[in-house]
């Protein structure tokens, strides 16, 4: 059974605040709106750009905060962008878009987080594909596990149980974040993929999962009416939205629901949740170090060294392994190493009052 | 025999471009306008507050570049401040300083770098009154010499010869910042001095000397003349500044001079040549940071961390013995015993056509 391209839709999640990649990234600027996709595209729109290869344009639907409607319609001409009236987590956004998706006549959605790096799209336009042609034939929520690469704690996993098709399993358990013994553990056993926080499902597997496991937010999201194109639908979301829980997808709908399957992804991925996890895929001078926009780098080896301003350069001399950036609303210098830990510095500048 | 207070004058030379802040420190803020001197003072406030011990402020001169005199004027209202037609070095600027002098009937100077960071302030007034007595009484080429307090390479040396006074020698030598070996013989042998960079001397003395010497700038500074105030005076250096030698006044005078002594200093100095001299006399935190203005440092030993912008904060986490420094026109992260390569980032810096 085929999935017709009229049929399928694509929920764009753009309404992250990373904060993981400060001062780069800051409130009106989120780590999606960052030039991090490789030749100075943002990741929101290297992810337009592999939505597009599944669904028509004015079939995809990018949901983000409101405050950054302006800047990511400016990323993405001609996609219907909404803007929550406040942030409610994932299965709030995902119900929502389901709404609408349902309005429009897709049977179908894959849901796509605006913040991910995918390098391989033909491998990622096939998984997908495949992942529409299962969710077209079966009441099931498919998500895409990783094969792991690598000892990671800074991702979820997936524990694969009974294999029902080509690289298709039904799902053990979803796991946590866990400590580096743990992931030790799961990748020694070769049970566990990463969740990529990527989806496929039909619309209505996905209203009737979310009414069955959280009620509260499946029946207002169902309940949904409205007049005209997006101002129509935030206007319908103004008195709703509040009200409901703040909780992810995975939790509200995937650790609960029994139709869950994993699809093991062919293409490549990574949430990109550090400086340090950028520039693994970076191209590097001859000492390794990754330099970007106004930067000089002397006698320096694996360091990251970012300014994007052409007045005032980011410079580093003798070090090795760190980062240093400088942007116009503060220089953050770290050993990259401890480039996960961005947020510790974000606290520490917001209690000063600064930012 | 005294010196009438009346008598005398102090030369201020506050033309230096010192690079070795940057990026804090830049052509229209040079080291001597930065806050260096403890309690939010610039250096060249702080000189001024010394020269005032000894001199009335309408005997006091300072000379700059062109472009600095409005900022040097801001910060020492009501002294004559003249602006150099062109960087001519200091045996040009003590040269015309002392014909301005002459002309307003001074009888003896005092010549202090603006970028030096003298903390003894009563030490160092009553040295200078000595010095001043004894040139008043000989006509000898008065310096400073400083106790070496470690073995330095970032400081010129002063050989002491015979002892004519309390503290006072004549010199049997100066020597040029040496290599670590060499400075290691000079302190152990307790002959030598840290050479300050400070003078006293008659006018009359300086410029009998400067015209023996180096008549090629004694005799067009000597025949200077003009009408007025430090207009006048500017107006008078123009045609003459642009032709004149371009060399120190240790060069050109102290080291080819028979009648020159040293004086022991009993007052502190640093020529601050570096972060890390800077950060060896500031106030640190209970982990020996040196923070200032908007800095955030998590996890750091001995760092030196500096914002002066109150909506940039400048972060570094996890970090020992490094500087990090965030301004609007760039951002520097280096070790601290690195810092007094700084000008190896600058020359890096202007090659890419950024400042």
């Amino acid at each position: 059974m085929t999935s017709p391209r009229a049929d399928r839709s694509v929920l764009i999640l753009a309404g992250g605040r990373g904060e993981r990649f400060w001062p780069w990234s800051r409130p009106e600027r989120p780590k999606q709106l960052l030039p991090l996709a490789g030749g100075g595209r943002t990741l929101l729109a290297a992810t337009l750009e592999r939505a597009l290869t599944l669904a028509d344009r004015e079939r995809i639907l990018i949901l983000t905060a409101r405050d950054l409607v302006g800047a990511v319609r400016a990323e993405c001409p001609g996609v219907p962008v909404v803007g929550e009236p406040v942030a409610r987590n994932t299965a709030a956004a995902v119900g929502a878009a389901a709404a609408w998706f349902r309005a429009r006549g897709a049977r179908s959605f894959a849901v796509l987080p605006a913040d991910h790096l995918i390098e391989r799209l033909p491998a990622f336009t096939a998984d997908l594909e495949t992942a529409f042609a299962v969710a077209a034939r079966e009441p099931v929520l498919l998500t895409f596990g990783v094969p792991v690469a690598a000892v990671e704690t800074n991702f979820g996993y997936v524990q694969r149980a009974e294999k029902v098709g080509e690289r298709l399993y039904r799902v053990a358990s979803f796991k946590e974040k866990p400590d580096h013994a743990t992931a030790e553990r799961y990748v020694a056993s070769g049970e566990y993929l990463w969740n990529s926080g990527m989806f496929v499902w039909g619309v209505t597997t996905f209203l009737d999962a979310l009414e069955t496991n959280r009620p509260g937010l499946g029946r207002p999201l169902r309940a949904l009416s409205w007049e005209g194109g997006e101002a129509g639908f935030e206007r319908a979301l103004e008195p709703v939205f509040p009200a409901l829980e703040s909780i992810s997808v995975d939790y509200a709908v995937l650790e609960r629901a029994s139709n869950v399957l994993v699809l093991e992804a062919s293409f490549d991925w990574d949430d990109l949740g550090s400086w340090s996890a950028w520039a693994r895929r970076q191209p590097k001078d001859a000492h390794g170090n990754v330099l970007f926009g106004e930067a000089v780098a002397l006698d320096c080896e694996r360091c990251v060294v970012v300014s994007e301003d052409r007045e005032a350069p980011a410079a580093a001399m003798g070090l090795r392994d760190m980062v240093v950036v400088h942007t116009r609303r503060g220089t953050l210098a770290c050993r990259l190493e401890d480039s996960d830990q961005v947020r510790r510095v974000t606290e520490a500048v917001r209690a000063r009052g600064a930012r």
